[in-house]
Order: C-alpha cells, then structure tokens, then sequence
C-alpha cells in the first residue's frame, strides 16, 4: 500500500485510478460481506460502502475452515514500488473468477503522503481498492485515533514534568515524541514547552508520521481490545535519572488511550473494483515499524475465505522478514505461499545501468527492448526467492506487466524464476482486472497445494545480538553485524530490563537488500552497522537502526496537494 | 456543550450521567431520522446510532414550513456552566412531551478537554445526547477533519518558506499556527524547523487547540460545499515584507483542505435520551472565535419540525451576541424566542459573596439556603434578559434545578424575572427528562407564539470601531471602548484591506458582561480596552482580543484521564 502504480504510457488512452474508481460502480458493503460470510449483524456502517466489522465475528466464525494465506512481497523495490497492493488485488480477483473465495487483508494509506508526492495508495487501473477517496483521506478515523492516542501520551509526559515529575523521568530520556499524520519537515525537531512558567518545562522533541507511532504497531499486533489495553500500559516513554523505566501505565495514560483506540481496532470492510472483499487495517511504517497489517484482521479474514492475501511492506527481505518473524509469531498464522513481485524496470535497475528518480519520467533507454539488462539485474530476484525459501515456504514470481514491457524481458525473468525452481506468471491485472491474473492465481493455488515447512529465522530465546545476526546473515546475506559502542550499551540495558525475548525489527534501507541503498544486485559480504537499539516495549519488540531513518517526510517542491480539489459537482479531483 | 451539569450530590443515589447513558436502549438512527422527516436516502451511516446527513436533503426539504428558531442562551455563567445543553436537550424533549417536533441543532464537543477536567460534555442526566461516548470521543471525524485541513495548510507554508519563498511571505509575521485536539499547554509556544538545511526553516510558532481554528469556523459558517472551498481560500496566513496578504489559494491549499473538509461538512444525527433528533455539527471556541454550531444543520433542522433549539456559548453577551450578529446574518433565520438559563448557584456567585473553583467541591455556605444572595445577584439575570430584549426578540427565564436549590431561592429568580417582563419557569429536566421540562416547554411555545422584532446590533455597514463600540455600550454596558496603538494600526490595515465589511468577535472574558472576569452583576460605566484586532478572513470577520484569551488548555495535577478506561467487558468506564 505503500506505492502506486505509476501512470500508463502517453500513447495508451487508458483512464486515471480516479476515473475508474469513481466510475464503478460500488456494491453495498452488506453484499460484500456477504461474500465473504459475515452477516450484517457484525458490521458497522461508515457510509454505504465501508463498515467496521465487530470484533466478535472472529468467535462466531472459529467454526470455519481456515483460508490458505498468501503473502504477497517483493524483489528489492525501486523507489517507485512495483505494484505490490495492485498484484495482491488483481490475484484476488484472479482467484474469485476461478472460483475460490478470497479476501484481501491490507495496510490503510497514510494521510499525510498523499498531499506529498503521491497523490492515492490504494491499487491501481482495474485492481484498486474501493472507495478510493475514502481509503486514502480519512476512513473510519483510525489514523486520527492513533494520533490522539499517541499525542495524548505525550501530552500527560509533558503534564507530568510541568506538575511536579513525581515519577523523576529525566526530561533529557523521553524518547515519546509527537505525531501528526502529515508531511512536514519543520516538526522534525522543536522545542516545546517555551512561554512562561504555565507553559510547560522546555525541552527540545518532534514529531513522526503517525505511521511511525508505536501506538500504530501495537493496533496492527494486538490480537484482542485486553491485549491493546495492556500493550498501551507496557508502552516505555523513557527513563529515570536511575534509568529505570516509565511506562503509560504508570502515567495513567494507557485506559483512555484505549478508550480513544476502541473502535480502530476493528477492521474496515472495503472492496475491490470487482467487488471482492478488501480488509483495510492499521498502517505501521515500513522501514522502522513492522510495515504489515493488523493481526486481528488476518485472523477475522483466515476465517472468511478460501484463500487470505496481505502484503508486506517494501521487498521480502523487509516487510517479508518481519511477517514471518513478527506477525505470524502472534498471529499464529502459517503462511501457505508467498508471491514474489517482480517488475521488468526494477530487474534493469538491479543491473546497476539505470537511474530512478520519484517524480521525474523514467529514462527512455530504459523503457526500451533490453532483456540483457533484464538478466544483469537478475540477483535480485534469485536473492528474493532464496529469502523465501530460507521461511520454508514457496515462491511464485508474479510479472507485474507493464505496457512499455516487451515479450523477450518477461521471457529472461520466467527463465530465471524456473532455474531458481519457482513456479512464475505473467500479470497483467491493472490493465485487465482480475482476468489479467488468471495466470498467477493458478500458480498461486498449485503452491499452496505443496507441502509447507514453515520456519524462523531465529528463536526467541536467542540473544538480541544472536537473533540480528541471524537476520543479517541468513536473511539478507551479509558477513555480519557490528554494533556501535552505544548499541551495545543499549543491548545490555535491554537485556537487563527483559526485552531480551522480544524478536527484532531491523530498520535499515529499503532500496538494497544491503544496509547500502546503492548496492543493486545481491551483494554478499558487507556487514551490518547497528548504530543504535531501541526498544517498542508495548509493540514487543526490539529495533536496530541501520542508517538513516526518516520518520518524518517532507513535501517537495510541487507537491501533489496543489492538484487536488473539488469540482463544481465537489467531486474529489487531483488524487490519483 | 462546553461545559457540564455537576455531579448529583452524594446524598442523592443518582446514576451517574454514563450509566444512564450505557442503560438507555437507543433507537435506530433511522427511526430518529424518520422523526425529523428526514429520508434514509439521505443518511450516511456510521454505525446504528449515528448518521451524517446529506446536503441534498436541505433542498429536499425546502418546501416545508420553518420551524420556530430557538436559542438556549444564558445570564454570565460560573466557571462550571450553568447547564444550557442539558436545557436545550430537557426543552426539546419537554416540546415533545406536548406534541410539537422539535430538533436541536448543538456544538460538537472538542476532544481534548474530556482528558482534562471535564469528563464528557453531553448534556447530563436525562438530558443527554447519546451515543454519548462518540460524541465525546471521535463521532463521526469532523473535528479530526479540521485538524488536518489546518495543519495541511501550516505545512504547505512552512514548506513554501523552505522551498523558496516565491510568494515573498515574511516568517515573522506568518499569523497561522497549527491545532491539535488535545489540551496540551507545553504546545502553546514552540520553534519548529529544528535540525539541519533539509528540516525546514527555523521559527517561532505554536499550537492551538483545534476548537480555535477558523477552519472549525469556517465549517460552521458556510452555507454550501462552495461556499466552504471559497472561504478556505480567502484564509489569510499571514502578511509579505510589503504588507500584502497572502492565502490559503495562493498557497494552492484550499482545495486540499476542501477535500479533507468534504465529509465534515454534513452535519451528524444523534439523539437525546428520549430520542430526540440532535444535530451535532461544529464547534467553535466560544472566546476567540463564533461559540455556535454550524449553520448548515440549522438550516436543515429549520426544515424538520415546529421546533429547532440551538445554544450559543457562554452567556448571551458571549455566544448570544455572536449568535444574532454573526451567525443569523449568515443564516438568514430569525430567532422566535432566546432561553435564558440561570442557575441559584450562578446568581449567588453574582452577589459577590462565593467564590466557585473548578474541580474543587462547591463552597458548604452557597448550598445552604439563602434567598438574599440570589436576590444580591440579581442584576445578572436583569442585565441579560436586556441584551436578548435589545435583540427584539423574547426572552424565556429557565431556571435549571439543581437538587441543592431551596424554593425560596427559586421564588426570587422568578420574582426578578417577572418584574423585568420575562417569562419564567423551573426546569427539572436532569432529573426527570422532557417530564420535568414541560412548564419551561409551555412557556417557550407561549413566547414564539408573539411578533418579533428581530434587529442586529449593527449595520455591516458601520466601520469596525463603530461596530465594537456599539457591541460594546448597547450589549455589554460599557461606556465606551479604548483602542491600543497596535489596535488603532490593524484596524487601518484592515480598513484598506475591504475587511471593513465584516461583522466583528469581540473576545473577552466570559466570566463578568464587562472585559474584567472579577466584576461580578452587571458593571457599567467601564471602558473595553482593544488590545489587538485579527482578521479571520475566510470566516469573514475582524476579531478584538480584550484580555488574556488562552487558546491552548492545559491539563490539570490529576487529569480526567487517568480514571477513563476500558472495563473487564471492554465498555468505558471514567467518561462522565
């Protein structure tokens, strides 16, 4: 969900994501329910085509037999993204129309990226999620609920210092910063607090993108409101002079955090451009978060279908690894088969020659006939389907077919997918629907009729420095990791305070399957620079930082915003 | 709706205003709605028991006879409130009990202040308006809607000033904050643009809560989706080195804020304890900007049954003022009748003899019975059913009982009240719903049912001093107003810039009818000091800030959060 597909070519008179979508018509959200067997007495209206689903369903249909569960994951993406959210809704269609019961479970689109340089993040062409508009502005309000949940948090940090600081947090140990759901630059750093002595205590914070909250992690992990009630309290805001923890519990900010998160944590009911049913659920960043959907709406959905599809954020090697690692250790979930995403442009990016810019038209030379480039990026993909093997589980190369593709670039990735020993399909979805995905759902199923041997990378009981390495060798193919000499500190003070036995998330480029974003290919050998641990106790989990991690965007310099309006009819236009 | 009936006393084994809540069985919105003759074409569902309505259903409706325009208003209220929304919900429950439809049209509550010391703000008893834990938390997303439609614009300037500056805007004279619903004091005064060249240019700004954006203004005023985007680009943010205004349309926000905006202009269908229809819609401080709720659900309600209550914020110096000035002349309906609320504790408090504290238990002597201090407060009640006099229209004294009221007391209210030629009457409403609001019911009918003279204070005409000084000598009686140098320079600026034209906001405080928040009854012959004068030019009128107006609250030692939270059953307890 993090990327769209991009515009077709001039030459094609193709319509807009926004024609298609406002154009087709939507079936009332009671019907798409129904096809996916949840009755109307679980769903709460948001509209006449969006609903949450009560979190009761999940009980009364524990009776079903369990979907096959897919997930659909990525070579190393360029920085465009290759169409993972328009794949994984194009093989559902693919699926319904051979007559299996699907349902997607997928990340909610960020607000604030779409007034930046994205315009819309919900699919693309005939493979979109429906209602457009809705899903990319506000939805149900589960954004905004995570915002003030969070910020309340901050608020009552902020309170306590300015009231006395009873606890003796050390204003300079708070690492619970502010968030907003925005692209803007100028609230990466500030200070707060300045004024007079009724302002609060200065001291210099700023703010991420909601998608960055811990608060959002722990809604997208939660399997139960008990279990996001005590994942609130567990939350660490920062330390005491003694460097003993603070938690939200002990701020007495965890309850109505849990009060304001009630109702995000059921799932929203959406549909795709064929109707097929579309749970939209939480939104974690995906380079320091675990960049997956809810928990809670891949349970409800295991329970409503034959086959369940997600995605996972960025290439396999990122929010793939944490799917396997994280999600489905608390979801208890085992995957079936995991679709491996693969464009022509990115391979010919992977083979070093190319260049791509966000925002700028591709090079000409690229879209041009070289399926030699093509094979010269073919690491990557070898890589990706190794990733997913090392799991246990089986690859299917998805094409994602683009109209500047030409036969002989699809014919060296087939090739290649087949030496590696993966079943492989050409797609061609957004132009075509779900028709366009026929193909690959039939491979898809003819994976998930295989024997699984599902796997960690690591066990929890594994160091923190075990588990890393573990990652950063098997996983990405490094030599090894190295810690700074402030990561290790932190190693050993998370391991005395008993975070030793969470598993890892380790925030590190996406654009590489290396720690290095110019590293195209399958580097092997380089080793990993931790520069600094720090620990979601709430979410459960430890995280490396492995670079620079930008957790707040900013807009450019035409951004997309400028483009988006109402029309004399105030019908939404400029979002694409 | 800013301000809450107190808690019963210990004495009394009341239920508390959220079991009532939890224990009223509501209807389907539907069913509401169909009492309000609105059709279910026109509902948008979110959830059983809440509803948004469409636009189109004012036109609709257009041919049906308007209903009787009622504000609930009140005499200078104790820093605790002295009850209007639970009046305005009592009264309109009382109209049905006597057969006449009747619909409210109220403010929605801002969210931060339920974490700060006020619990919920919904009414109270069986006076509410339910669901009372969405109205108090997100409802429907309206106000979440501002807050980013407002902070879209704070960081398109913030990036226009990184990126260049084309529009040459001078960072020190950008007026435009950014707002979050919170109460969250250490945001009042901050510098954004910390960090490093790619973080935005440093500045000092600050937060507001988002009650106080004229976004939220600008969506109670506007008449039509139109008319919202054309107000959201006249927003001035701020002035060139040259004294040039620059706005949101300059800036190319507008239309993205439209957009944000699109839903949270159609106002939400609630309903009472006794199932009233209640619009909820808007809501504005009542300090520095209008205090009322929107005039788009006034114009729907006016076409929905005999009756549409609104309540305006404060006193009827505060909110009433602005109410017949601002908000009727936008609307183009004309008020029928104004309730004046008044309370035995509130005219107590005016004879100058108790002093009341929020949070803390009211002073043991004020409970006590003392007819004499009511009668010492007296000019209150005299002073303000003049200002509802000197509007034409006929006031109605409602004297809200509370159970530590003594019948003499209530004699005396009514004593004064008659003698000023107002109608009178005792309302019971918390205790006892529409049963208990009968007589006030009756008393209403009766003051709807004579010719109106309805007259605004002043002509747009008037110049903007000319406007203030009438506000302030006819409304308030003062003896005159004094403009501060800076004051005196704004309002030139203003006058040269064709903001002459517009109605004015005179922000004071809402605790005496003068500027002075100590003097209690009615002072006159004191002067309004002008501090500085505001353009809110999207919302179209000049505001005068006169003393102190805090725009940010804090939270209190011990915040009302930290007794909210979920119950073993997952339900809210601690929202009151």
């Amino acid at each position: 969900m993090t990327t769209t597909q991009p515009r077709p070519l001039p030459s094609d008179p193709f319509p807009s994501d926004l024609e298609i979508a406002q154009n087709t018509p939507l079936w009332p959200i009671e019907r798409v329910a129904a096809r996916a067997g949840i009755g109307e007495e679980f769903l709460e209206h948001y509209g006449r085509t969006v609903a949450k689903v009560d979190l009761r369903a999940i009980e009364a249909l524990a009776g079903r037999p369990a979907a096959k569960y897919v997930l659909i994951t990525a070579i190393t993406p360029t920085p465009l993204g290759e169409g993972k959210t328009t794949t994984a809704v194009g093989l559902a269609q693919g699926l319904e129309k051979l007559g299996q019961r699907t349902v997607l479970a997928l990340r909610q689109p960020s607000l604030g990226p779409v007034f930046g340089v994205k315009g819309g993040a919900a699919g693309g062409g005939y493979a979109q999620v429906l209602p457009m508009e809705k899903l990319n502005l506000h939805l149900t309000g589960d954004f905004h609920a995570v915002t003030a949940a969070h910020n309340l948090l901050a608020a009552m940090i902020d309170n306590h210092l300015h009231q006395g600081n009873a606890l003796g947090l050390d204003p300079h140990r708070v690492s619970w910063r502010r968030v907003i759901d925005m692209n803007d630059r100028a609230l990466r750093n500030v200070i707060v607090g300045l004024g007079g002595t009724e302002d609060g205590v200065p001291r210099q914070t700023g703010f991420d993108i909601t998608a960055a909250s811990e608060v959002m992690v722990i809604l997208s992990l939660a399997v139960s409101l008990a279990d996001l009630r005590a994942r609130l309290g567990r939350i660490v805001v920062g330390y005491t002079a003694a460097g003993e923890p603070v938690t939200a519990e002990a701020l007495g900010a965890a309850g109505a955090m849990a009060v304001l998160l009630k109702d995000a944590l059921k799932p929203n009911l959406l549909q795709t451009t064929e109707h097929s049913p579309a749970l939209i659920h939480a939104g974690p960043f995906g380079n320091i978060a675990t960049g997956n959907s809810s928990v809670i709406a891949d349970r409800l959905g295991a329970r409503c279908a034959d086959y369940l599809l997600t995605e996972a954020g960025f290439g396999a090697d990122m929010g793939g690894e944490r799917f396997f690692n994280v999600k489905c250790r608390v979801s208890g979930l085992r995957p079936a088969a995991a679709v491996l995403v693969v464009t022509v442009r990115a391979l010919k990016a992977h083979s070093g020659r190319y260049k791509i810019v966000p925002g700028r038209p591709l090079p000409a030379e690229l879209l041009a006939e070289h399926p030699d480039d093509v094979r010269a990026g073919g690491d990557n993909l070898r890589k990706h389907i190794e990733i997913v093997r090392g799991f246990g589980v089986s690859p299917v190369v998805a094409i994602n077919a683009f109209p500047s593709d030409h036969p002989s670039e699809h014919a060296v990735i087939r090739e290649i997918a087949e030496a590696a020993g993966a079943r492989v399909a050409v797609s061609t979805h957004v132009a075509q629907g779900g028709a366009g995905a026929e193909a690959l759902a039939r491979e898809v199923m003819a994976a998930c009729g295989e024997e699984t041997d599902f796997r960690y990378t690591y066990d929890l009981a594994d160091s923190i420095g075990t588990k890393l390495e573990k990652v950063a060798r098997q996983v990405y193919g490094a030599g090894g990791i190295e810690l700074s000499a402030a990561a290790k500190k932190q190693l050993r003070l998370f391991e005395k305070l008993g975070y030793g036995a969470f598993p890892v998330v380790i925030a590190k480029t996406h654009l590489s399957v290396s720690a290095d974003p110019k590293l195209r290919g399958a580097p092997t050998g380089w080793t990993l620079p931790v520069r600094e641990l720090r620990a979601a106790v709430g979410a459960g989990y430890v995280y490396a930082i492995c670079g620079d991690m930008r957790t707040m965007p900013g807009l450019g310099a035409r951004p997309s915003a400028e483009g988006i309006d109402l029309d004399e009819r105030g019908e939404v236009v400029g979002l694409f």
